[in-house]
């Protein structure tokens, strides 16, 4: 952010009165621009014992797998972002069955919010972010080829869990992979 | 937003290419400005059976009660947020016990994430945000000068789940009271 929104004035970078952290303040018109952190909604997304999985048509990580997960939008719930991002990468319907995985990634600010969720009638077809879709029994994921390190995880526990039929809520905190 | 806070030139309101929703559009560098939906991160403070109250005061709910809650920043975990605001709102240091309620507020476009906390040593004061801080039992809390509705709901299910000392995270959707 270099001008004002409102104004557009050039910022400056700078701790408020009252607060602790900088943030792009103008002093032409006084408004104070915050930025926060984004919320990534997605599924696990099921079918008869198996997992819909989309490979990307787009970057970062273009070619790998992923689940169906995208930035949520204003004005909407997380369920209904989560179900959206589906049927555009997946073009499929699916029923929520539960909110499974909460991923922190601080260092790029965004909070994932992964449900657990079940395909309405089996159908599915690449959407325009991805190259194709296919289903995964748990010995068929392509672990080496995984887009993310939030979707291994989140996958990972899933299956750990399946036995139970037991699928606890968690939050977890992704850090970067020192090189 | 009437500027494009990269160049300054006014921004257009249409749909980008490839997207469904209208954004905000700069014609002369190109830039599309999305918004996103705001976390709100906080707890329930517990201490020896009661709950720790702060009252506002600051705008909006000015001198009504709420639990400890506020935006989380960029480069923070929710729990890191939780506690954060914590500490400035009733300057008193909690450790969390686990996510429990998750609200949808999609007509202001944000969610709520509230955690249950324990106070580390029971001592606290208000901060400059309160104007009183104050241990609660489940009989004297103030629920008709609650701040919010998440709050009000997020405290009548933990008083009920609090009998079995079993506390299930949830996910809601607040919609806005018809008048």
């Amino acid at each position: 952010m270099k001008f004002c929104s409102q104004c557009a004035s050039p910022v400056a970078i700078r701790v408020p009165d009252g607060d602790t952290k900088e943030r792009h303040i103008c002093d032409a018109c006084g408004q104070i621009h915050y930025q926060n952190p984004k919320i990534i909604a997605g599924c696990i997304p099921h079918w008869q014992g198996q997992i819909l999985l989309c490979r990307r048509a787009i970057e970062p990580r273009h070619g790998l797998w992923t689940i169906p997960a995208g930035f949520m939008e204003n004005g909407e719930t997380i369920e209904q972002a989560a179900m959206r991002e589906t049927y555009e990468e997946a073009c499929t319907r699916v029923e929520i069955s539960g909110l499974y995985a909460i991923f922190n990634i601080p260092h790029v600010s965004q909070v994932y919010m992964i449900f657990r969720a079940e395909l309405l009638d089996g159908k599915f077809a690449p959407g325009i972010e991805s190259l194709e879709t296919a289903l995964f029994s748990e010995k068929e994921i392509p672990w080496s080829d995984i887009a993310f390190p939030v979707v291994i995880q989140a996958l990972q526990r899933f299956f750990a869990d399946r036995p139970d039929d037991h699928f606890p809520p968690f939050v977890d905190t992704i850090v970067p992979v020192k090189r």
